[in-house]
């Protein structure tokens, strides 16, 4: 999947509201791709590093432009989206206008209660982002291969639906079709909820032994990861997300209430008991995961990339990482992923090269050949 | 960070009971670094298996071999170790037994209650696995760079804490000397409770909308690789560890229930009342997350060092890596961290360079000297 410069020159003139994240990624996707993209916001900062970072040329509402414009991407943040979305259809009358929230039916009600066009509205919402917000962490490619939902109210317009759909394809995105409803249950369950969850987690360090963390592995890293997240945007996603977001975590709390039952049998029993039916609750836990895991795509989804990852021992010391890629460039390989694995009170590294899976057997008999010790 | 083969010849002969993956990459570990390992397992195939691999030779009772052991490893399932160390110790009356159990206090426990040798007994816990098991997924290298926790009991002698020590170093680990009680609060909250909560967040997917899943991302699968975890293994280790994770799980519910309450108090106002409390509660929980989530340690162990991020844009193509490193490595400056933003299709990667934070100036001044776009 890639950006589709076609699909960005057939799009009718855009303005981004919002020069975020969101705003900014979608502005340098865009214009690489040809279309001709405006910017406008509230910050004259963030407007003006966009703008340098070539996401798009200042809206200037004198001039032509406002007549001009066809399609208005409000990329704000989620609490003045649909005051933005309002705002928009009234001051582009011609204009499709669309945004990128994360969280769809309480904007579609708003713009309704307060008489915007809903023929000209259709919600989206890319499902894309990174831990690091602001213009200066955009990328015209941030939404390649994606999922993008376009949420189009019963009232909309079929050709704005479509010009909404073909924004999301010049970005390489994939564009979902479904309604506010849906989209808002599904990521109450694929992304609010594991966001609530792994906070939890990772706030349980804070009351943790002291020297608990020395003993924490890539699995506690994995499920926490995403703990790192902004606390204001997620009360923000979350308040807008209040019943979705509380069907599913009500639910989990309950299958926790199950495992916390089982365990407290097993423990009355002194652990060693035979309590087969708090242990089967216990695995049933467990077992329910590993179903609910087999059904998110990817492995053979053909979205992901898969790369092979090759692991190399290298010492913590100024020079080494530079003989390592010199010596992965002799090999005329080409790096696709890296990482550099923490080692606990060790001075050394672990680095995780991820190439095409293709040319991993031949890095690694380059790099054995160079005197690097690779982990199988 | 490699295998001590100066450390592996200096330990006596070791026996491993049980060749799994943990008890066959013993075997590799220690074989590779000179030791002299002999095996036992209740599965004839198994032993065949892990010797053919080279983990060691098949123990003979009726030989030398039975007096001649210095320390034996048992590398049973959780819910058998305690019988096997028991016998360990009762056949080899002059050697060390260890094990490598992922729970702690109640083997000791249950050593202690059925008159073990606890002078001779130290538990043991290395931190590392793979998500496939069995011999044929061992490897010598699997410990290295990991925790290996190691468990003195009040009554075990001292050279015998030092052979464990020893093996643990002889296999590339980081010997990690805690007391059963604090492993085992240690592993609850860094271990057991994130796979309890990864194993809910995935099971919650079976019951979410049909197309909920093709909007996952890499949180969710962050969040949820480690519930593709053997259910059975779990309940095992659940049970053994009851309290503690209990003890987890109790103050995971409770913050939960103060999400939930948060939440229900937002929806009853229709999601745009102002609720202040309940969304600042909302929030909390984020915040309490990136603090805990700051715990997780760094390189070199101990607490979380902050780096500076130092993000260099690089073409992506083979040898770009090794100019950057070489640049770097000629500015003297030691990379602690790194990290690259892969841009399928793109023909730029940013590399994101963690360094000390009083080298960081430094370092943008040489990169950019030599050419380098650095992003600020």
């Amino acid at each position: 999947m890639s950006l589709d410069p076609a699909a960005a020159a057939a799009l009718p003139r855009v303005k981004v509201v919002g020069t975020g994240l969101l705003g900014a990624s979608i502005g340098l996707g865009l214009t690489a791709g040809g279309a001709g993209v405006v910017l406008a916001d509230p910050s004259p900062t963030a407007l003006a590093l966009a703008t340098d970072l070539g996401a798009g040329s200042v809206f200037a509402p004198a001039a032509r432009d406002a007549d001009d414009i066809g399609l208005v991407v409000v990329a704000a943040p989620p609490d003045v989206t649909a005051g933005a979305v309002l705002a928009e259809l009234a001051a582009h009358p011609g204009a499709t206008v669309t945004d990128v929230a994360s969280v769809k039916s309480g904007i579609l009600a708003e713009v309704a209660a307060r008489g915007g066009d809903l023929s000209r509205y259709v919600g989206g919402h890319p499902m894309a982002g990174r831990e690091r917000s602001g213009p200066v962490a955009a990328r015209g490619d941030l939404f390649i291969g994606r999922p993008w939902v376009v949420c189009a109210g019963a009232k909309a317009d079929g050709e704005r639906v479509d010009v909404v759909r073909r924004l999301a394809l010049a970005l390489g995105a994939t564009p979902v079709v479904m309604d506010a409803r849906e989209h808002d249950a599904s990521v109450a369950v694929v992304s609010h909820a594991p966001q609530v969850a792994a906070s939890l987690v990772a706030a349980r360090l804070r009351q943790a032994p002291k020297r608990a963390v020395e003993l924490a592995g890539q699995g506690l890293r994995d499920v926490t990861r995403i703990a790192s997240s902004d606390p204001l945007l997620w009360a923000q996603i979350l308040a807008a997300n209040a019943g979705p977001v509380l069907d599913v975590l009500r639910a989990l709390r309950s299958d926790l209430e199950g495992v916390i039952s089982g365990l407290e049998s097993i423990a009355e029993e002194g652990g060693d008991g035979p309590a087969p039916g708090a242990r089967a609750a216990v695995a049933r836990v467990v077992a329910d995961g590993n179903l609910g895991r087999e059904l998110i795509p990817g492995k053979h989804g053909g979205q992901a990339t898969r790369y092979a990852v090759v692991t190399v021992v290298v010492p913590d010391a100024p020079g080494s990482l530079a003989r390592l890629f010199a010596d992965i460039g002799d090999a005329g390989v080409n790096v696709e992923e890296l990482g550099l694995e923490h080692a606990p009170g060790r001075a050394v590294g672990l680095v995780e090269v991820s190439v095409l899976p293709p040319v991993r057997e031949r890095l690694e008999a380059a790099l054995a050949a160079a005197g690097w010790r690779v982990v199988a």
